[in-house]
C-alpha cells in the first residue's frame, strides 16, 4: 500500500509532462531570457476540480518559484517560466485538489437549482477557516471578516456571495490547503548564454591570415584580420587547432605521406617537444600573444572558439609519459589511428577504455579548464563521435559547473542517432547534415525534424555551408550564386551558423572528384587575397547585418516553411511570438536559371488576416512593396536576386486628420 | 564520475526502447503465448562493433532467459520473447562490445588490402584465449585447437580462416566477454490469460432470467438460460449487480424518485439488512446456488463475471458500522451521491480520502477476493473513474499477486486521459467510445487509435454497441440492419465484445429523446420472449462461430482498414502473422439503403501478389468467389447483407498430373 502516513495517497495523475527528453534522463536546452513552456496531462478521478502550479528554481535556489497552471482543453495545463540565469534549472509541476474551487461549483449549482445549501454554507465555512489557519496579516483580516459576514447574511445567496468576493478568494489562493497533493518528477533545463543559440561563426586557419607565402602568419597577423572579419558581421572566431604540430609521419601537401622541408603538417597531429594540447604552436606566437588577440577579438564583439581534438600525434608529451592511455599492440607499440584500409601514421586515438581512463578524462577537463583560464569560452569538438558519450557528459558537466557559459560544439557528421546523442549529452551546438541538403523538400523536411520536433528541445543545429574538410557539389557547381543562397539559407534558417574562411571568395576549387578543397588549408600555408574579384564579402556583410536587426532570426524554433508553386523555389518565416517581427525568405534553389514562383502566405497566422494588406519591405534591396491577399508572385534570377529577403508588416491605413492650422 | 572501479564506464547507449508505457512508469500488457517485439535504438561511439541481447524473465525466476538482438537499421535493434506463463513478465536489453566482431571486420579488411596482419593475428589470439578462460568442455577443446591451429598456419590467411570458422565463431558466442556492458532499466509485462483478449460478454440481469412477470428470476432460472446464451457462443456471462437492494429510497419504474410495492429497486443500491457486497439478494438464492449456476456456466464454457460497484445504499451494513468511510455532512449525517442539481438518493459514495482509507482499500480487496474463492474470475468495475485510480493501481495489483487469472474490466465512458490511465494502472479490458462512433472516417480513426498506438500496450478494448445503461442511436433508428451490423463490427474491430441482452431481440424503445432504455431492467422485473419475431440470435450465433474458427479475428493489434470507394462502407481486414488467416469484413454503415462500392485490396501486404488470384470465402453465406486483382466490386444491402466477412486466400493452381492408371 503507498504510503504509510494517514493521508490518503494523491489521487491527482500528472502525465506526460512536455518537454522533456528521454523521459527525463537528459535536459533540455534554453538560452539566458528564454522561455520554457511546460504542459501535462492533469486530472483526477470524480468530478472535483484541481488545481496545479509549475514549479521551477535555478541550480542554487532552494525554494520553488510557481507558476498558476492553466487548463488549456482534454485535461492538458500549461504554463510557462522564464530561465534567467546562466546555469541550470530544474522544473516540475504540484498539482491539489481545489477545495474551495469543488465547494463553489457545488454551491453554485444547487443555489442556481433552488435547493437549499445550509449545510454547504457550513462546509464552506469550515473549509476558510482552515485556510485561515495558515493566513496572516490581511489576508486573515479578510478571511475573517468574510466567514463573519457569511454568517450574519441574510440569506443563503448573500452568505455564499461574502465568500466568493475577489479579495477573499485571493487570501483563499494565497493560503489554500495542499493536502492531497501530487508532485511530479523534476526535469532540468541547461540554460546557456544567448550565443549557444544566435552566433555567426567565422573558421579559419590562424596561419593563413599573413601575407608572407611559404610562412607562417602569427597571432599578430590575425589581429589585423579582426577589422574584416568584424565587417562581415561574425561574432564568433574559430580557429583550427593552435598546438605545435608533429614533424614525423608528417602529411605533405594535398594529404600526400611523404611532406617535404616547408610543409607544415595537419593542425591535427598534435604535439611536439614543444608541448601538447596546452602549448602554442612557436610559429603563431606565445600564450600572451594568444591572450592579447582574444581581447582584441573581444574589442570587435568577437570571441575566440578553440578546436578540441583529443588525440596525439607521434611526438605528443602523452606518449611518453603515459602510453597506456593508448592502444599497445601486442609488440609494446603504441597503435596509430585507422580506418581500415586507410591509416592516419600521424595521429594516435586515446584508448578511453583502458585501465586508465580515470586519468585520460581528468587530463582532458585539465586542458578544457586551462583554455577557459585564458579566454576561451566555446569550444568546436573534433570527432566527439569517436570518444565515449558518456565521457562528454561529464566532462562539459564538470565545465558548466564552473564556468556555464562555456559553448561546445559538436563537430559529429554521422549517424543521427549518434548526432543526437552527443546533444543530449550536453553539446550547446551540433554540426548537421545541411551541408549536403539542397533541394527543397530534403531542405524542407530536414529544417522541419530539426525545429518542429523533440530535436528542438536538445539539438541546435550549427548550420555550415562548408567547413576546411567539406567544399560540397552545390558550390563547386554552383558558383557565386550558390555561395549566395547557401549563405542565406544557413544564416536564415537556423539561428547559429558559420562559414570556412573563403567562402566569402566563392573559392571552390575541389580535388577532382571529391566534395574537398585542393591545395587544402590542412597541408600548406596559404595567403588569400581577401579583394579578390567575384567576393561576396559585402553580401556576407549584409546578410549578418540582416540577422542582428531582425529577433526573429535570433530564434531557432520558429522557422516555418510556406508552400511554392516552383520547386525550385524554397520559402520559409520566422517570426517573433508576438509577431512585431516577420521575415519572409525566398530562395532560388538552383545556381544556373531564373525561377518564377507563386509564394503562398500565411496571413491569418501571421495576424494580418485573410484579406490583408502587407508592407513588404526588401531586405537586400531596400524595396518597399505593397502586397495584397495570400499570393505573390516572384522572379528570382541567380545572377540578380537569388535570395529574397522581406520583413513584413500590416499595412496600417491612417485616418486622414484636418491639419491643425 | 560515474562508478568508482576501475573499468571504464560503458561507452554503449540503449534509447528508446519499445514498447514501453509512460517511461516504463506502467507495464505493458499480453497474453499467454503472445510474443513481445522489443526494438531499441543502440549504438557506441567510433566504428567498434557491438552485441546486444534481450533478457527477459517471468516474475518468479531468478534468472534471465535471453535472445540475441539483431541489427534492423539506423541503429535499431530487435529481437522478440514469447510469455509463456500467466504473470508478470520483466525484459531489460544489455549491450556489450562484440571484440572478436570488430577484430575480424578490422583483420578482414587488411587482409582485403593485403597488408602485414601479424600484429592483429596476435591480437585476436589474445582474445580468443581470454574467451576459452570462460569456456569449458567441448568448447574450450574448440577453441584450444583452433588457436593451435592459427599459430601453427602456414600463411596468416590460414590462421585467420582456423580462427573463423563456424564452430569456433560458436563457441566464442558462447563464452564472450560482456566487460563494458551497458544495461536497460528494465520494463514489466502483465501476461493475462486469453481471455483479456478474446472473449465475447453476454451481459444480462439475473432476475430477469424468468417466466412469471412480477417477480425476481433466480440463479436456477439463469441456469436454464445457460443453453440458448452457449448458443449464441459467448464465453462470458457477465451479471449486474447480485446484492440486496436497499428498501429505503428505492427508486421506481423508469427512474422514477417514488417506487410502488412490487418494485425491486435498482441493483446498484447495494446493501439491505440482509447484507452488503458479500451478500446475496435472497431473491436470487443462496451462496450454495451462485457456485451451483458458476459450476453449471463453466460445463457449457462460460464464465461469471461479477459487477463491481463500490457504493453503499442507506441500508449498506457500512454506514452503520463505518460512517467514517463516507462523506459526513456538517450536521453528522452521510451524504448520498451527487452531480449537482442531480441527486442519487439511493446511493452512498465511498471517501477514499477519509483518514480511514486503509480500512476501504482493505475491504475492497475482501470482497474480491470473496468472490474470487466463490469461482469469479472476472469482474465489470462499476464507474471506476469515481475512485482512486491508485486505488485500482493497488488493488488489482493484490488480487493479481495471488490470482493472476482475474480480469478486471473498467467501465469508464469519460475523458479519453482518465480511460487511459484505468488501463494503465491495470484494468484488463476497456469500454470505448465505439457504441457512439457511427461513420466511417470516425470509425476507422478510432480503430487505428486503438490498435496502431502506443494506447495497443496498455488498453484493450471491450466493444458494446450496447450496454443497460445506453441504447445508442444508430440501434433506436437503424433497426435490426443496424443491430446486425454494429454486431459484426464489434465482434470483428476488437477480440474482446460483449453485447446487454436483449440486443439480440433488436430491442430498441427509448426513453423519447434519450439514449436509454424505455422500462429499464435496472428499475423493474422483466420477462423476455427470446424467440420473439426479428430476434437475430442465429446472426449472433454464427458471428460468434466465425470468430472462433478464425484466429485472425481473436487478435487484437492486427486491425487493418482498406479503402472503399463508397463513404456509407467501411471495409478491413485482419490477418494472422504468418497470413495463413485473413478474414476481410465489409460493412455497409447505411442501416436504410443498399450502397454499391470498390474495395481495395492490399495483396502485396496480404502475400497474395498485385495480380494474384484470389479465393474469397462468404462466411455468412458459405458462398466461395474467385477474384482478380486487387479491386472488387460489392454490394451490401441492409435487408439482406449488412455485412460481409470474406476468408481471404491466394488461389492455388494445381498443376496437371496424368492419373496413375
Amino acid at each position: 500500500m503507498p504510503g504509510t502516513n494517514t493521508v490518503a495517497p494523491s489521487s491527482i495523475i500528472i502525465e506526460d509532462i512536455q518537454p522533456r527528453v528521454d523521459c527525463g534522463r537528459y535536459p533540455i536546452k534554453r538560452e539566458v531570457g528564454d522561455r520554457v513552456d511546460v504542459s501535462a496531462d492533469i486530472f483526477r478521478d470524480g468530478h472535483d476540480m484541481i488545481a496545479a502550479v509549475l514549479q521551477f528554481r535555478a541550480h542554487d535556489e532552494s525554494d520553488w518559484r510557481e507558476e498558476e497552471m492553466r487548463f488549456v482543453d482534454n485535461d492538458r495545463w500549461a504554463a510557462r517560466f522564464i530561465v534567467d540565469d546562466n546555469t541550470t534549472f530544474f522544473y516540475r509541476i504540484e498539482a491539489y485538489p481545489d477545495y474551495v474551487g469543488s465547494w463553489r461549483d457545488e454551491i453554485g449549482k444547487k443555489l442556481g437549482a433552488g435547493l437549499d445549501v445550509a449545510s454547504e454554507l457550513l462546509e464552506g465555512v469550515h473549509l476558510i477557516e482552515e485556510i485561515a489557519s495558515r493566513a496572516s496579516g490581511e489576508d486573515l483580516a479578510t478571511l475573517e471578516s468574510a466567514i463573519e459576514r457569511a454568517r450574519g447574511a441574510n440569506d443563503q445567496g448573500s452568505a455564499v456571495a461574502a465568500l466568493d468576493e475577489a479579495a477573499v478568494c485571493a487570501a483563499i489562493e494565497a493560503n489554500r490547503s495542499r493536502v492531497g497533493r501530487a508532485v511530479s518528477p523534476e526535469y532540468a533545463v541547461t540554460v546557456d548564454r544567448l550565443a549557444a543559440r544566435f552566433s555567426a561563426w567565422y573558421s579559419m586557419f590562424p596561419r593563413s591570415a599573413g601575407t608572407e607565402p611559404g610562412r607562417s602568419a602569427t597571432f599578430r597577423d590575425v589581429e589585423r584580420q579582426l577589422p574584416r572579419i568584424a565587417d562581415m558581421g561574425f561574432d564568433v572566431l574559430y580557429f583550427t587547432p593552435i598546438h605545435p604540430i608533429s614533424k614525423s609521419k608528417r602529411k605533405g601537401r594535398n594529404n600526400s605521406l611523404v611532406s617535404v622541408e616547408g610543409d607544415p603538417g595537419v593542425p591535427y597531429a598534435i604535439g611536439s617537444e614543444e608541448g601538447g594540447h596546452d602549448a602554442i604552436h612557436p610559429e603563431l606566437g606565445t600564450l600572451d600573444d594568444f591572450r592579447h588577440l582574444v581581447t582584441q577579438a573581444a574589442s570587435f564583439g568577437m570571441e575566440i572558439a578553440l578546436d578540441v581534438a583529443l588525440q596525439g600525434s607521434p611526438e605528443h608529451p602523452w606518449l611518453k609519459k603515459h602510453p597506456d592511455w593508448f592502444y599497445i599492440r601486442p609488440d609494446g607499440s603504441i597503435k596509430f589511428g585507422e580506418n581500415p584500409p586507410k591509416r592516419y601514421e600521424d595521429m594516435y586515438p586515446l584508448n578511453f577504455q583502458s585501465d586508465a581512463w580515470r586519468e585520460i578524462w581528468d587530463e582532458m577537463l585539465r586542458i578544457i579548464l586551462f583554455w577557459v583560464d585564458h579566454g576561451v569560452k566555446m569550444f568546436r569538438v573534433d570527432n566527439p563521435h569517436t570518444k565515449p558519450t558518456v565521457f562528454w557528459e561529464w566532462l562539459i558537466a564538470q565545465v558548466r559547473a564552473k564556468h556555464p557559459e562555456v559553448i561546445f560544439l559538436s563537430e559529429a557528421f554521422t549517424r543521427p542517432k549518434v548526432m543526437r546523442a552527443l546533444a543530449k549529452a550536453g553539446f550547446a551546438q551540433s554540426y548537421t547534415y545541411f551541408t549536403w541538403r539542397n533541394f527543397k523538400q530534403e531542405i524542407r523536411e530536414y529544417g522541419e525534424e530539426l525545429t518542429q520536433t523533440e530535436m528542438k528541445d536538445f539539438l541546435r543545429a550549427n548550420f555550415f555551408p562548408n567547413t576546411h574538410d567539406i567544399l560540397p557539389s552545390i558550390l563547386q557547381e554552383g558558383g557565386r550564386p550558390a555561395f549566395q543562397f547557401r549563405l542565406v539559407l544557413a544564416a536564415t534558417m537556423s539561428s547559429a551558423y558559420g562559414i570556412y574562411s573563403g567562402f566569402e571568395l566563392c573559392e571552390n576549387t575541389p580535388v577532382p572528384g571529391k566534395e574537398e578543397y585542393l591545395h587544402s588549408e590542412k597541408y600548406e600555408y596559404k595567403v588569400w587575397d581577401w579583394d579578390r574579384s567575384g567576393n561576396i564579402s559585402a553580401y556576407v556583410s549584409r546578410v549578418n547585418a540582416i540577422r542582428r536587426s531582425h529577433p526573429a532570426l535570433q530564434e531557432y524554433e520558429n522557422l516555418r516553411f510556406v508552400d511554392t508553386s516552383d520547386d525550385n523555389v524554397l520559402a520559409y518565416y520566422k517570426a517573433t511570438e508576438d509577431l512585431a517581427d516577420i521575415v519572409l525568405v525566398i530562395v532560388n534553389l538552383d545556381p544556373f536559371h531564373a525561377h518564377q514562383t507563386t509564394v503562398r502566405l500565411p496571413l491569418d497566422t501571421l495576424g494580418i488576416g485573410h484579406d490583408g494588406q502587407v508592407r513588404a519591405h526588401e531586405l537586400f534591396t531596400d524595396e518597399t512593396f505593397l502586397w495584397t491577399g495570400n499570393e505573390q508572385h516572384l522572379t528570382l534570377d541567380p545572377q540578380d536576386n537569388p535570395a529574397m529577403m522581406f520583413s513584413l508588416h500590416k499595412w496600417v491605413h491612417h485616418d486622414y486628420v484636418e491639419p491643425d492650422y
